[in-house]
């Protein structure tokens, strides 16, 4: 691990994160190995020295300088009030091309309803800051307590606990007196662990999806943010390949008018003509998740041959 | 699990084909998933509820409307005698794009050569109905039972029995009268578990494929026929692009008949004009099974840059 | 597979009890090897001949004599009402040491709540024999058509059809009329797959355990008698070695009595005399059950040195 | 999950410690199994109630009293500076039977010899109070942080970071103005992780162990304590049976003094008289680590017919 | 790895003895943990230092001392014909608790029935010198070629060559002029591998189990081999208890002299009083294998309580 | 396995290149299939027989006929000095698209700096011929012994031994006369074993790649040359399809120029005029590794909707 000017210390997130980063990095272009237990990761890149490291602190190194770039998500940037510079929006989560969401969330039993309902309790959450910020915006005064994962069960206690379940008579302030969690706020892809947990959400904290940051002083560096560039660039372009499916087809040419209606209008298609004078070949790129609604009705519109290809990047 | 007149009720089939059908649909651009125990799978299409169910109830189930559609094999409907709209043949099976055969088999030692052979004898099948058919359709009278599966270990049972060992005088009859299965009726995709059982096949009772299936009424209510169609189509689509593969090549013009003249006949190559005058490049989609030999006779017949690429839907 | 005078035939269950029933017979003093796919299982034991079938058909092959003795469950064999000598009870399931339960369950939101209100309807169940004499024997007219697995979800099929759910007016006679499922009669070890499918269970029809069985004929023979003997007495104590361990403790002679009046009464311990005359060592074997309970007390009357340790086999 | 006044309810911890512990309460004869993420965990006893909890927030929900028991780290209970009882000790790990120790390390090139080079330095570590008191009671000023995990790697950014290895003339002041990380303080077994990371160690800040806790009022309640003490007398149970081991020996009489002085003093052999009148039996629970000093040596001195068995539970 | 004089240097074999060996070494009491790729075994026994090498050369090493003990087939210790001292004979091999077998082999079709009618034949195999020795010997010349492994399918290959399928009439000269081999000599545990790739087998070439060596020097020396002497009975106390089982049983009387005859000869079994003046306890370790067969007969004869229960290690 | 004229008989790899051989033959068109223990491999080709041997005995195998062509590596025939016809090179090795290289490496504490410094010493190796070639060309004498993998271990026992370690003032004589290997020749891809093992690489040895061999006679054959060349032609085109990308791309015609200035000069890109007169489509094959640089290029360059897809197979 020398460090020389042209080299750029990017840190990955270590954890729940890290599997889909280093595959995006792969279909990036740039093979990242993790040896047992994350000691010395190493790259085929030999300008880019990777770091492993929570995605919760990630922007605390950032901002010190102790790396010059790094992925991490828009939550513990917020969280840590990190001052970096944001390079792109990089819309993957763990199991999914989404953004994610930390929600507020009560026991299914719970006669929460709203967030002013919470006044006076207590909230369990790992995002301490932004929860904070969050009650205090709305004016409802809570306690937020930084919990160490397994927050959804915190949130269950109570309401299995004696008092809550036994003694319906109680009044608010006596069961909040008794310091047990009445909330939490959790992340969440889809929502299901909630459910899993007979959970209600009562509200959307913030959203969040990763995001490339970059130390502000090596942003200024041309060698450094030339190379930040285009790490976002490639990181981009495989993102958009997983989203987006290549597309050709044969039209006769009467048809061309409607069968070009048909697709989405953003950009023309590239059309081509065939040895036979009546037809054209079309080519376009479109979103994966219009096929299914498109091509049956390509095909009715007089397409044929219609081939489906897969992308591994694309930049627009 | 709401159920509206824009949602499609659609069974698949859990067991043997599940992974080959949830791979599929997949593929036909589908995300189902499949909680612990098959309890409560979802779709990201809101308009189709998905119901896992045994390929050998299937159609019972779309023929009384509990299903609009399902996917489900030949063999089964032919068991079930079910009155049911087939939408279209999708020749997949467990483990490859084939059919399956039922095939009459007995242990290699049996003296049974011919169907005729067996008059009398006892068959063990879990494809009752369609055995019995097949054996009046030839004249042969043979009493059926239902077997719950290792059917083959039956077949042997006798094969190995003390009577039929020791003692090879025992007439024919005495043989049968014993009451233990003198032929199978079993599935098979290769044959292999067969000869590893030491069985030989005397006949093919039935060959079989997947077939998408409709409820009769629900194939007159226009969405749902539209959206069966649409499903057929992508689903085609999908097997279609596991058999094929795009083929481009750049090819001098004096070359281009006799490459044209190798490929196969059905349809015509695209050809478009490189900016060398002499060359012309040329595009078409065949089957991969073609590769093997047309790819070393296009090089011989002057065809160069030629490159495979991998196609993931086909719509002809 | 050779047959001689001195080979015991013996059928063990394929499928759900297979791995139960194999760590048995090692526990047993039996290696039983099962190659790929079951074909050509082998014993360290010359004298035994394994056949795997499955536990569905055994009892027939024993009553044919095809098998001289089996491992099947008690339900089976009712269902197929065969006429064999049952040698023991040996009480174990697929995950534990206890019967299992036939149970008939509806869906969660289903209004029937009792055996009767469920008169004209369709039963879906694997046990179709003892179903039927369920029902018959309590006076109830029924349906009860052989299903393939997967019972549960047929239950619920109804529960969530478009009559059921938004036509709450429809009598029962219509709904009974639309031929869905409207109850099941599915095992269970636990009742929580059950529980998970959202069934409510509404009567047991019938509790089942594994059973020894021998064909009439061979137990007749005093060789394969014996040995049918010895085997049931080998899986028996295999069996009790996993219910029961050893238990050893110090004693002081005035402490006696109260410590043994804590021991079940069935088997007086052994005491044996310490160097140290006013102290006895005191062993027995008793339920696992009870250590959790006993170990405590004993120790407050008195024991000290109190040690347990496993079993592998016990034979009263 | 009912709650009356004959249930105990009790936090097992999550996470590192969660399968040793859940093996644990198997081998004291409590079955506890987990579902699917943890939710609803149950027991086979009807008065024990589980609830899995992260073992840093143990403590706290046993102080409150939403626990009456649980089992956690010494650590974490200094940590939360909890007001609850200590039951017992319970001496077991992640991976052993043993404590684990937390220290200060730092990397392998760090000039930090001794505690007292902190001084003016940032620490990052999950035990935040119990390290800030240790540097306190030191007199050594320093930062301490929290840390996410991982807290290995922060040791070394500063040790590959530009300041410190290109630049050796930079002064203490200087290095430590950058806010990275000096030293940490993590946990470890065996310390096979810190080489690994290339990390030395410059001190232990603390020992610890399981632990058995009560919630004071819990302890009070007569029916609660006595649930409570004879957990922990099963655990311990358990926990003594891993350790020692069954030794019996036939001894001749001549030889039984010198046998018996090779054995540990602390508790007299049950001595028996065999049927050959000059020999005794010999038997004795020993420490397993002592078999292989003592075996040979019994075997010198006389003994023969010497055996080992295992144990599953020794209460003293 | 520091060497001082009371460090014992223990050579483990690698490869297809390695699992079997560091289980007989944990039951032997030594905790030998082989990291990653196998460098830096380590074991809890300060005094042993371990090094993985393949059982081939384990001989060579120990006898230039670069080892002072090791385990290691008596197969390689032939065939490098070593200068060591054999300590002790451990049976065991990778999957049981017996001797392997180097058999001669050739394939099912082939005419060869014994070793003479491989006169002037090719003969591949592993272990070159002991099967030059065995052709010398019986005064049959052969060449013998050393094998890289996968031997058997050299076998084959003569086998299913052109000239030797169809063309009978070549006299046994030329096919051997071939150069292709004729027989092979490979090692075997059951035989069962050999019956898979359809091999037959001519003779047995040599029997080999696993030994205990000692460096010449080494075993001079008085602490090296009182360390080496310990290591030996503690390993073979770990293989006797896996072969044996402790029994106990309760015996009227009047039936003592039947059931002892029952017992195996060599010892008396530990025989005490119980507190009913009728009866006593018996006491007596067996070999497992007996088990089957004895039980039902001590049963028979009187014994009552029967138990039987694991060892973990028998010193004789 | 039968064997008539118009099949090829080909050995593939058994062992650390098998995955990666069947792997390239799948994508080269052919499905092999190894059954358990490697018996009776088969492939979808009637045209040919594949056999599984080991890589170092391969070129033996085709040089005597008993194959007609195999997959191996260079090293290997090169260290057997077979005669044979290479008919390609084929770059991949176990675990990359690389060649392979065999080293000459010491412990990293050994004095020895150049292959000079071994003169008199000890070599272990699998490699032997090559291994004693290279130092006969070098003027070293050396003895080179044959090593049974485990190679590196060998190395440190004389780093590790008394002598070398405790005894500084020996001689280099006197160390090299205790006959322990003094370097190693071993295979490694990254090198990284080697440095796991603390080893030093001193020279490397060869360098070596798999290779597609003929027998000298077949390659004569006009249907068997026929049919190895295409086999050539398809495995080559499998392994250029991992090595490179297809791109496609917009360009606006006035900077066509500098955007084709961009690509790897060897093939002109193939341009197709798009619908808007100022634009044309530009469609290029290049080395996946180019990617990286020059994706961000081609954008500043003024292309745009760049698209990069994947290929099965390019044939140049």
């Amino acid at each position: 691990m020398t460090t020389t000017e042209n080299v750029l210390k990017l840190g990955l997130p270590k954890g729940s994160l890290e599997k889909a980063t280093l595959d995006l990095m792969a279909r990036a272009g740039f093979d990242v190995r993790i040896g047992d237990r994350s000691y010395n990761p190493s790259t085929d890149d030999p300008e880019i020295e990777v770091v492993m490291l929570r995605a919760q602190e990630m922007s605390r190194y950032v901002e010190l300088g102790a790396l010059d770039a790094g992925l991490t998500g828009q939550d513990w940037i917020a969280e840590n009030a990190s001052k970096v510079h944001v390079v792109s929006d990089l819309i993957y989560a763990k199991s999914s091309l989404a953004k994610v969401r930390w929600v507020l969330a009560v026991p299914e039993e719970s006669p929460v309803r709203k967030v002013q309902d919470l006044e006076g309790d207590l909230i369990a959450t790992e995002l301490v800051k932004v929860t904070e910020r969050y009650f205090k915006e709305r004016g409802v005064k809570v306690k937020v307590e930084f919990s160490w994962g397994a927050t959804e069960i915190k949130a269950r206690l109570r309401a299995t606990s004696l008092f809550y379940q036994t003694d319906k008579s109680k009044t608010d302030a006596e069961v909040k007196a008794q310091k047990l969690v009445g909330a939490i706020v959790d992340v969440t892809e889809t929502g299901s662990s909630l459910r899993a947990n007979r959970l209600r959400e009562v509200d959307t904290v913030m959203e969040s999806n990763t995001q490339l940051i970059a130390n502000r002083a090596a942003w200024k560096d041309p060698w450094k943010r030339a190379k930040i560039e285009n790490l976002a660039l490639l990181l981009q372009g495989a993102i958009n390949a997983r989203e987006l499916v290549g597309l050709k087809m044969n039209v006769p040419k009467k048809a061309l008018d409607s069968v070009v209606r048909l697709l989405p209008a953003e950009k023309s298609p590239t059309v081509s003509q065939l040895a036979d004078p009546d037809w054209v070949a079309l080519e376009v790129i479109l979103p994966g998740s219009q096929e299914r609604r498109l091509l049956p009705e390509l095909k009715r519109a007089g397409a044929t041959g219609i081939i489906v290809y897969p992308l591994s990047k694309v930049i627009h």
